[in-house]
């Protein structure tokens, strides 16, 4: 039966009494309030700007301190997931290639696959991305993906390394695409955004603002080239990002710095409770710096997964569907007495078999 | 100047005191007022089922009477056009062929160069498409796009051409896209729906309820292979569809088929409105049929165009966008008394040129 787990979407959606979900990367803090108070004089039908609202483009700017942005450089999108696939589109064609660092969010492969890209992989020790690696095979690349802090691993790439990318990205004419959803969720150090003319920024108002199912998403770039050629693929792909969930983002972005500075309090809490008690279950696993993520190893994984989901109503994701077969991966998005519960569960599967 | 005029998207979301836009497709009339009735009450915000909500895939069964349609082989996208663009990421490689029939909605071409595939093209006459010219061309290609009612001519196919088609496909193992958004926009006849293993509807709320701005569309095949094709990409290429609008989706179908009939005798008099307007200025055009489009012959389109946006205040789209240089798009999703003064200004244009 565990050839069942087959890749993530068989969990996305599920409901079901009783279950523990260590699966999906929903946060279960509710939203900004703001959102919803704009629901019920809400009229406005038509279709919106290919490129987004100006002035939700206009209110990203705050998001990015370091660089002077413009509010004609962003995209809005449906979530990152088609930030990342526009931006695929828009620099590449069928054989280029694209690093990516491993373990990686599991979307990234069948996103290159599905629009002809191929990866090349560069290991990670400790969930570090090896420069020395990185060298060798950015040359043969049209593009570097970067995500720190990384989903699934939870590390993040330390400020010298992400300087040393960019400068080396810039000598050799590579794109860096880097995907920051999780910048707001670190633990150890403030945000290092990776910046310049090369650069394309992804992010999301799911992760920082709980907007999962809204599907609020943006790309950002200097190049206004590829701004364009994103623009132009998006007006046939998909047309506008849902006008309704952009007023919402509006109000989203409204949200005080000290809110999503206890809302990090709040994560950082549960990533002790989780990381505490994989440890003292004797798992081998990394500790989380950023996003809200563990990804221990463990024996049998596709055993343990399948079984912890269907005996003990607990969901995991395999780590093969990150490039990482033997491990886990554990979301620690659910309230804290949820994760001792979870833990509970795991620790009595772990000790029958 | 009139190089500026690249592309539709030039148009799209443009807001202008004193103008006339024969230009987007965007219904004037409102949405059900059902859709906004829920809006005080909502809370959801998690990611939903990437294939859909479970009860909007049941509603949707009721579009489809003449199959026996199944709610697990419908896939709810961001509008039809996400609809269009997964099923050409499901179906096809890059370098197959597609054949669609000119003059065509001028998504379709970029859409296909986007995932490097070839279009075939099939003159129509008279908006109608010549089936010996099909059966010719469509052994090279691995589907046939059907749109009728069409966008831009505002023609349907006869009956008995869409049956030969059917059987065609069918026979030679082809597969049907069908892009039936128009459906109920039909002044002649009942919409016939292309069915059979071999097709794939597409269809959107934008058209029938004016849901434009939500983007909610969706795919539906009986063939669960390119169902699941589907899904596994939307999984990464932008996940579930915007939550709330699908259960404003879901209100929208509770419509009395009244209300959409009442709707169509609107259109019905706006198409007389437009189309005895046009003729009386003495322009060669096609009797509409279906959709909400003109698409006359001119001498100097291009200029026109751009005369017309520049100095009239009045929008209408290049033919050459849709593969017919020769003419011009109008769309008359507009208030009669709007249409009358955009004639007037055209006939002015026309007058003192």
């Amino acid at each position: 039966m565990t050839d069942k787990l087959s890749s993530p979407s068989m969990f996305i959606g599920i409901k079901q009494e009783n279950l523990i979900s260590f699966g999906s990367g929903q946060p279960d803090m509710p939203p900004p309030k703001g959102i919803y108070d704009i629901l019920p004089k809400y009229t406005n039908f038509a279709y919106g700007l290919i490129q987004g609202e100006e002035k939700l483009r206009n209110s990203l700017r705050s998001e990015f301190l370091n660089q002077d942005a413009d509010k004609d450089n962003f995209v809005i999108t449906n979530g990152a997931s088609e930030a990342i696939d526009l931006t695929f589109r828009s620099i590449c064609k069928p054989k280029d290639k694209i690093l990516i660092h491993a373990p990686y969010y599991y979307s990234y492969p069948p996103l290159l696959k599905a629009n002809h890209i191929e990866p090349v992989i560069t290991e990670t020790i400790g969930g570090r991305i090896q420069i020395d690696d990185v060298e060798q095979k950015i040359h043969e690349c049209k593009a570097i993906l970067i995500n720190s802090p990384s989903n699934p691993t939870g590390r993040i790439q330390e400020i010298k390394t992400l300087k040393e990318i960019e400068k080396l990205a810039k000598d050799l004419g590579k794109v860096i695409i880097s995907d920051e959803v999780y910048k707001d969720l670190i633990y150890e150090r403030e945000n290092y955004m990776l910046s310049g003319d090369h650069v394309i920024t992804i992010n999301s108002f799911s992760k920082t603002f709980s907007m999962c199912g809204f599907r609020i998403g943006y790309l950002y770039s200097n190049d206004k080239s590829i701004v364009k050629r994103a623009i132009d693929i998006k007006t046939h792909s998909s047309m506008n990002t849902n006008i309704l969930a952009q007023q919402m983002a509006i109000e989203a972005l409204k949200t005080p710095k000290s809110v999503i500075e206890e809302q990090r309090v709040r994560w950082e809490n549960r990533r002790d409770t989780i990381y505490k008690g994989l440890q003292d279950l004797g798992l081998d696993l990394w500790k989380p710096e950023g996003a809200f993520y563990v990804f221990p190893k463990i024996k049998n994984p596709r055993k343990t997964v399948w079984e912890l989901y269907k005996n003990h109503d607990v969901i995991t994701y395999l780590g093969e569907w990150f490039g990482s077969p033997n491990r886990i991966r554990l979301s620690y998005a659910l309230e804290t007495d949820k994760i001792e519960e979870g833990l509970r569960r795991i620790k009595n599967y772990i000790n029958n078999t």
